[in-house]
């Protein structure tokens, strides 16, 4: 670009409406916003004093710039309330600290009197769904928002977890054995990205600087997961991706969001994402695009996809006919479930994968030898309409011959990354069948011992990375030696000697009969 | 800054010059470029609406923006465009859809009918080539353009690929073998980046918007490995770089872009890149940088060297003096080889690497004792000549003791490295020696044994991890602990270990005669 | 936003104040600074052309465009000068090459004649405390300034650097030796972080464009680690997180500066920012952020912290009310040391860790059972001045519940993972017990051994890993499956099934009496 014509060209461009120099800039104002209710003012009052932090980034965001009655203004195409009308309280004054920390959503343990309102600290998706209730409505009930039961309770994660992150303890004999995980550390690791229950129990006084105040009591708090359980009941925590107090639709469209709970080794999407051409192009020109379009167009507002792009966002062609539709469900688009589980099957229809039963009588969607569940799973009609709703994201950039031969591939992967599972899987059991250790057979973990834990390696980490990197077609270093073929070979390899060590040595009882737990 | 001054400011540096903010909103435009070609104005007219995302990215492209006619008229210095001259017909257009993929540059098998002109979907270098022939011709013959060739022709890496990537199947009395890998595993794989042959098969008919049109039948495509095969015999996909369709020379400068292939554990460039001051400079300040300026002045247009800049780019001082000058041949600055090969060695003259000879009569250029092959690698006048260009470049911003003292460092890391190897090497061989493991001794494959992949981590991944931390000076940390020296002792002290204990519970012929592919 | 309104806006906000995008672009001009004093101009003539990239980094510097009297001028809180007065000879030019590099604060060994002129190369502290005293000698003395002794002066850790970054060799009977670190390698890993000495050792001569010229001779050199011991006997260089030509508050406060050395899997900091909400918002929202403000005010100037912000930064409110005044010592607000040693301690009070003493006689702030050293770490009452003052960042976005909750988890974290150690310590201690390997007990190396290996994974990589999640309150996935608990249970199991192989196979005298340096 000729520099000297820069300044110009600039507010042209600002005017022609591709791509914006990062905007944000625009949405703020250190002044109170107009319109804010009565008891909002009350809370800026002094929380921007006592929390500048949470109050500036408010000010910054759109809750505090727009009424609902504005919102629904917004022609059908471009709204972001999906609420037909909200009560005239609240029509008319921008959404502020108390129309969201004093909606009266329904019963909950946590409200509390705090400077003469009655307020609650934690926001759950029953208050987002004052104005939002069809993103609410999405949400319940998918894997996302059942996620803590996902592991809680099902016996088989529940074990993974315990074996995982349970204290250790070397006894006599040597003999290693692990105890009952902390509830902090639950916390802090597994349900950090799952969710676990915020419980309200009751009132402490502390000291503020304004004297003497009363604060409620809430255990595990602070709390992102996305399978939180609220005290009003309700499951899921809108702040895990539309983090407070901005809860801004570009910060989850961004691939950062995801990035923090769908990370190598377990579920390396952002890894992968970050490798691939698509994270290239986002890397290296994602700055200038506009993350905030509502719907959000294909090739005028961004030119490569982002994990929001294909799983959730509402994207349409620069003049307006729909791509795909917006949703809160984010598995809804998915045909196979390609991490988390020993073998890939097909997505369950519902969230509490707790509820299914393998052929070998499992909690799970899939049996140790790789068949699916015969209930519960969606089938090929509904495989075939989701395929079809993705290829149609893909299509937006690439042609048919490109489209069909990267799903191919992704087929192709799935088969040969199960089938390496099944020969790790197959000598894990011939320990456990010799003695040489002691899992499903005995009663006991499968998670535990060295042997296990090099079985686990191999679906829990190596198997999903070359299937995620296959699913976006693009991270080859990924699949082959970070965390894929390579390390999956060296585990089937090192799996095998293992079993080779021990026979040679003996199933000594004092070594093997000990990992229990107290 | 005061920031009051800022919206003044902000125009008088838009005329003074030193880095810009992001650009590129200034490329684009919602509607058509004028002086598009009839033929390609039809390709916009229905692709726009199937496939608006890449349509959207030509229009900010320079080339949508630019006649050949135009970009020859630019002065030497600043030119884009190789050739000397372009066919009439193509002269007073912008470079559109059918420009490229209705180019007829040679006879090849993907050229096919589609309403109703002749066109073919894999753009190749041979077509980039009819403007920009200087750079297909320093691309061709590297080790870039020949990567599918240094991997499929030399049966050592065809043998670390098998060994890498087979699928693996436990037989009676717990033999672990391996078979073939399959098209698509190797696509997504090693050969995702060296690139595999696009083959056109033929055609098919498809269901589009506008009713059934046959589209060919490619295999191995999607595609963009750097040493492709396509389907008109040439080698290379300019569009490893440069991604379609925006075809930026600022997407090939950022580091992004060279990661997707030079990443840990095996080329751990970009790891050491970012972790290294340059990267942090980068990282924090790049964004105000111009990437898109020809030639790139080291100082005004950035003030930190991304890859590109030190392996590629054309580079000069603020008032034009060349500091280096533009290559495709990525390889032209380097001296020595410092990943990849089991010991460094001097860069081999030829990309086809397949052909050269140790003396010990392996198709490599470095022998299992570290004795480079006598023929076929540049000797010591050839190096000092690239050191001294190298050098050049980092003068750029640090005075001469600066310079000496970086690579002084390296040259003493590389001696380093390699005697670790060689250590390494002689334990692995002392197995096979005693019949611990079978590898070369026996003519079995010296990749897939417990003892022989811990010994391939240590040169494929750790001994290069620290070569490459040395290179860019600045990634203690990866050097000391994340894939360099802690890594590299524990390889070797687990490695003799391996030796210990496979000594002490005896060469089991049933555990040492398995492996073997079927 | 609508975007017709965009270039409007744009200007608004401008003076409006929250907010700018990137903004770098207005300190620059590419003419020579005016009040550039005599002799830096005659240094900028030639550099501008032989080291154009620093010269031009120095331009759009703030040294380059404010004369120490006019830094002075500005009212305190925004004063980034620390020094009251300078000499006259400086007061009134800008801060340019020859006031650093000419600069006469005291004896050294690195002065020489050059272009009529008597410089020096590295420039130091005591250079930088002319203008910025105060924060040179809040740097003295703490960790990071004694970061060389720490490793050099401790026989443990020295040991530590020994068994990692030394040569290694196989001897007769596969003894696998290792002898002495080299410089360049101490340098490029360990002491690439903590600084190295740099000696000057004369003058040589060498070609430059301007005929002969003599430069110094330096050992060590390039340097920038934080301990960097320097030839006018000062410790550190500014220039560790202020790099070379910008002095740039901004790149310091971006978390890519601290990155550099910060990182997995030692110090996983970064790592853990990355993944925490922190880290997201920083990257999703960061581009629009004013890092160049003093004081940083929250919220109005950016709404999330990154590392600087929590350790060192002077922030405070809108209105300006402190909430942390500024200090370059970097430990100043930590009150528990998490990682680097054994278990986790009391912060010491001063940075001179070597002259501690645990109550097994080793120079170390722990024992090997992990109790604290009885003298040399702060006490209750400074470990609670330094909590509150922490508590206080963290308020001014989040509420009490919340911030007593995440301290009252990282209490709890950092229990568990110093027992999860214990036990790992157990077992070792039982292997050199039995004598199965060698270390503490037979007075040779801790760390050279398999068993010894894993066992300085669980405390070095895998319980510091942890912790640094639970200290950020938010890199769930890191904790448990990257590099947490996962890792560290497979640690534990894995030395628990070493003991038992080598127990089996028989301490063998040629085995175990090996890995002895030369």
């Amino acid at each position: 670009m000729d520099r000297r014509a820069f300044s110009l060209s600039f507010v042209v461009v600002a005017s022609a409406g591709l791509f914006l120099p990062p905007a944000r800039a625009a949405d703020e104002t250190s002044a109170v916003p107009e319109r804010v209710s009565e008891t909002s003012s009350g809370c800026i009052e002094c929380h921007a004093d006592v929390s500048p932090g949470i109050v500036a980034d408010w000010k910054r965001s759109r809750h505090a710039r727009t009424t609902p009655r504005q919102a629904l203004a917004v022609p059908a195409a471009g709204r972001r309330m999906s609420a037909k009308a909200v009560p005239d309280a609240l029509a008319d004054v921008v959404v502020g600290c108390y129309e969201c920390h004093g909606a009266k959503s329904g019963p909950r343990g946590d409200r509390f009197e705090h400077m003469g309102s009655e307020i609650h600290v934690v926001v759950s998706p029953k208050d987002c769904a004052i104005c939002h209730p069809q993103e609410a409505a999405e949400y319940e009930g998918t894997k996302k928002a059942e996620a803590y039961g996902i592991l809680e309770k099902n016996p088989v994660f529940r074990g993974l977890v315990d074996a995982t992150i349970a204290p250790k303890r070397v006894e006599e004999g040597l003999r290693l054995v692990h105890g009952k995980p902390s509830a902090t550390t639950e916390h802090e690791t597994c349900f950090g990205c799952h969710g676990t229950v915020v419980a309200a129990k009751g009132l402490r006084t502390v000291e503020s600087e304004y004297g003497e105040i009363e604060v409620p009591v809430l255990e595990n708090w602070p709390n992102q997961g996305v399978g939180r359980i609220n005290p009003d009941g309700s499951k899921g925590a809108c702040s895990s991706c539309h983090p407070r107090h901005a809860f801004s639709i570009e910060v989850a469209r961004k691939p950062y969001t995801c990035s923090q709970c769908h990370l190598d080794p377990d579920v390396p999407a952002y890894n992968v994402y970050r490798e691939s051409k698509h994270g290239n192009i986002f890397a290296s020109q994602g700055e200038a695009w506009d993350f905030d379009a509502v719907p959000w167009k294909i090739g005028a507002d961004f030119n490569a996809p982002t994990c929001a792009t294909c799983h959730s966002s509402g994207t349409a062609t620069a003049d307006g006919k729909t791509i795909a539709a917006r949703t809160h469900d984010f598995g809804a688009r998915l045909w196979v479930r390609i991490f988390g589980l020993i073998y890939t099957h097909p997505q369950p229809v519902k969230g509490a994968t707790w509820l299914l039963r393998s052929k070998d009588d499992l909690p799970l969607p899939v049996a140790l030898d790789g068949t699916p569940a015969a209930e519960g799973l969606i089938g090929p009609d509904e495989s075939n309409r989701r395929k079809r709703l993705m290829e149609g994201v893909c299509r937006s950039c690439h042609g048919s011959t490109w489209v069909s031969g990267h799903f191919a591939k992704l087929d192709a992967t799935i088969r040969e990354t199960d089938d390496m599972v099944r020969q790790a899987t197959k000598l894990v059991a011939e320990a456990w069948a010799r003695g040489l250790a002691r899992g499903l057979p005995q009663k006991e973990s499968p998670f535990d011992e060295g042997i296990e834990i090099r079985w686990t390696d191999a679906w829990l980490f190596y198997a999903n990375s070359i299937r995620y990197a296959s699913a976006m077609t693009g991270a080859p270093d990924y699949a082959a030696f970070k965390n894929g073929w390579y390390e999956l070979s060296k585990a089937l390899r090192e799996i095998k000697e293992w079993i080779d060590v021990h026979q040679a040595i003996g199933p000594d009882p004092r070594r093997v009969n000990e990992n229990r737990s107290q």
